[in-house]
């Protein structure tokens, strides 16, 4: 089948390479020339333009969007919106809040798929996790697209109606902070505890045959093989933190507590802060009531 | 080479398997005769005592316990001194505390390891993830066992000196109980979420390709699959938590903050506990000051 | 001065006795004609209606909302809104969110208060503490009014400009269900601990010079003396939990770490829910890698 | 009535001048020259030794130690040991832990009073809080002591047995610590969001009539007085950490959740170690995933 890809960054990159390996024809598109063209070189068509996107597509146009989560979804949208009708699917494959999908599927002529991809950057070869939401029949013409920029068929499945594809997505996303923090308190205890120890060696030791073992579990011994066991120059600054805080946000709404997804994503916030006010405060109020000396900047 | 293999419960008998699969020679032996009789209808000789277990290996004999941690641990030592000189070696592969180990190691007259054994009943066709402490040529002598009992060469390693294999062990149960924690987090939110999802369908799209994938995911999805996706009967009770114990007073030891290993220690805790006095006291104060309504139990 | 005073709930009814009481004049008006009547019995002008409180009170209007958050306040204004100009001043003394009260501001005709006001029914002795935010003048036309409704000229302040009295009254909130949560845990572990305590007697004895005594621990204090140190029927049942959640939900915008607000929030709503979903899986997951047995409901 | 103490620092200090001012008699004693002379100005009777402190008390002595917590005091007690009995009365003001305290009354020889003292040297003025657990006769012996030393009967009260004391002012402790984290991070958001506030004015308002008023929010409104609404030079690092350390231990024997006072105590570690390594990790894994830029020192 003939798929347009929209947004031509290192993901969008990856779904055309995937989509053209699986023997799909493929129109891309990047505000970016150097971008399409790339895309040209791997085999897919160039356009030079949304509307040419549209144009080559004829009749059941099926495009995949990857570009930045929030404006630039609607800006293409809106400029896709005069060539797009009811048998037309459009899939945004981005980081979307639910609720902006929500009001996409109900806005946008064409069948609207909100995609939620994970994987990152290793999914070129690997395929994807691809959690959709949107109505039945636009997942099912897509499904040999799925297939290929998934792991396979086991790695795409519709969760349900518009929005439920990026709302399983956040909730993905709120628990990989939570893993994140985790091991890496597991860590942080092992790097000060009593023994002189190996932590390459702890996680492959681990992630072979262990109740723990994981995906990020190997991303961590990875990390110890290429930074050393100490973490070398990797600096106390976690960025990010936005499908977390929606996570949280999500979770005080339905009243759900989620006190790990919570603190992981606090402990970002407190990497960012170099002199938190709380322990500030706490320094001064023990001179207070108990004239511990009060430890001040120098 | 041969080796005993001191208790017989599930794990053990496992042990057992693997050596013997491995074409290694086990001398076996079990409080229970039953379980001594499976062992040898497994290919292993059978012992009536633990003295016939030391005789039965000769010099440089090899002994692996697997029994419960604790005092049966220490009965079993007692029990094999008078036998063991300082060119055997004992394997503890329980769960028992660091310092145990290392006063363990101090006294008993054999090379001592201490091992921390992970992966569960499902070790038995994958192999274990083995963490060793203890001296290195006694863990060089038994690498052959090693090789067979974890998932091979890359499933076991020596973290460092005595106790330095249930340390490790130790931190991993501590983070497990945090993963495990923080799946529920995100399942919890999706099962009262916006959305009426199939959890199994979920965990599954996870598990091919998504940042999260696990073995403990893989669990998840395997208890949707079994429980249905409202977890069926299974109720909201949380047993165990020596080793989140464990780790949480090593952390205070050492001054390293885990609130996410605490925290999902605190649910275990929390999940025992039908009427939280916290609550019933913050039930009560809210009339205290804002005369809002006491809920009293019926 | 002359005041009116909109809305006679208890909070409303404490408000119009304070100024009375420090002489000035109140027109009161509530929906509830007996509420009217009850004001009026204690000195104040019966008002029939929004309108006639408005005509009653002439020029230089000063009006004190005390109706609920939300809609009622919206409708209050709305039907307020003809009689107002710029030389009238309207407090807002309930709990309005911060960014309903800058709306609000920057939409009524006369210069509004938002007045956060905490201290509840104990109130009506003490007085109360006001948090206000809005313009200057209009602050200092309404001092002899806070002066009275406060503990005194040190109970009230003015903030900042608009939304800043509700917004501190909101953090005020926060912060008190973290103080709640804090001595629920200490009594918690002291009922559940190693000494039989009479915990009437130990509230009393902190009350007394210890660094931790406060309002909120005299009012332990008193449950104590009023349920039994066991807290009697007491349920494990906390409701409420807006300000709360405004708390971390404002705490999330600007990236500051709340830990102890949110887990006190979390905690509240763990009460409202009998089965944890994410404790049940953790029961299901330790069967899936160590066949512990699943504890299931009856 | 007459009564030895033992340990002249602050506080120590504090419990002679309480003593003397309510008309009693002082023997007093400590290992500086300069202490004990300062006491003796102040009135008491100065003794040049452990054991002429107890010569100069004669029958049913009564000791306050107030001695650092550890082995000064195991040290204090030997010493008196020989000239102890039964009808004697010894107390120890300090922050021993409880099982020490119990450790103590098992085997000292006359009867001991563990005695939890909060307060503070603002005590000085105000009298102390005195948790006391022991003898009953021994704490009714003692009583005209208590009167004086707390802020009146009120302030000090009979806990239970040997242990009890300390037990309760151990987990007062745990308290402060999340009381002061509480108020910190209500203080950090006022400090980080919307408005320019003036935090010392946030204090008063609140210590006038709300709900969260207290002592330590009076210190927190000092706080702001001194050192400016910005705290000046405070630096963020809280030390000490002991009884709060002490309270999560024995939350987690008694398996009681006390998520809040653990966090605190995680917030004091966390402020002494510049660069957390599970935040390292977490910076490191996202470029694993998702090829996020690394943050790196420079």
């Amino acid at each position: 089948m003939q798929i347009g890809v929209v947004g031509l960054g290192r993901m969008g990159q990856i779904v055309v390479n995937r989509v053209l390996d699986a023997g799909h024809d493929v129109v891309a598109f990047d505000l970016s020339e150097e971008a399409t063209a790339a895309a040209a070189g791997a085999g897919a068509t160039a356009a030079d333009s949304l509307e040419d996107v549209a144009d080559r597509l004829g009749e059941e146009k099926r495009i995949w969007l990857m570009v930045p989560a929030g404006d630039a979804v609607d800006a293409t949208l809106d400029e896709l919106a005069p060539h797009l009708d009811g048998d037309d699917v459009v899939v945004d494959g981005g980081n979307s809040h639910f609720e902006a999908s929500v009001r996409r599927a109900e806005t946008v002529e064409a069948a609207y798929l909100d995609c939620g991809t994970s994987g990152g950057p290793a999914g070129a070869d690997l395929g994807f996790s691809l959690m959709v939401g949107g109505p039945e029949w636009a997942y099912e013409a897509m499904t040999p697209v799925f297939d290929a920029v998934a792991t396979g068929p086991d790695g795409h499945d519709r969760m349900g109606p518009a929005g439920s594809g990026h709302y399983v997505k956040m909730v993905h996303n709120g628990v990989e902070y939570a893993l994140m923090q985790a091991y890496g308190e597991g860590f942080e205890l092992l790097a000060n505890g009593r023994y002189d120890l190996d932590l390459e060696s702890v996680a492959e030791t681990w992630n072979n045959g262990a109740v723990i073992r994981s995906w990020l579990l190997e991303l961590c011994e990875e990390a110890f093989r290429e930074e050393g066991t100490d973490l070398g120059t990797v600096a106390d600054h976690v960025s990010g933190g936005s499908t977390g805080t929606w996570t949280v946000q999500e979770a005080l709404e339905q009243e759900v507590p989620v006190p790990l997804i919570y603190q992981a994503l606090a402990e970002r916030f407190g990497s960012r802060d170099e002199a938190r006010f709380s322990r500030r405060l706490a320094n001064r109020l023990r001179y207070g009531f108990g004239r511990h000396e009060i430890v001040r900047e120098e």
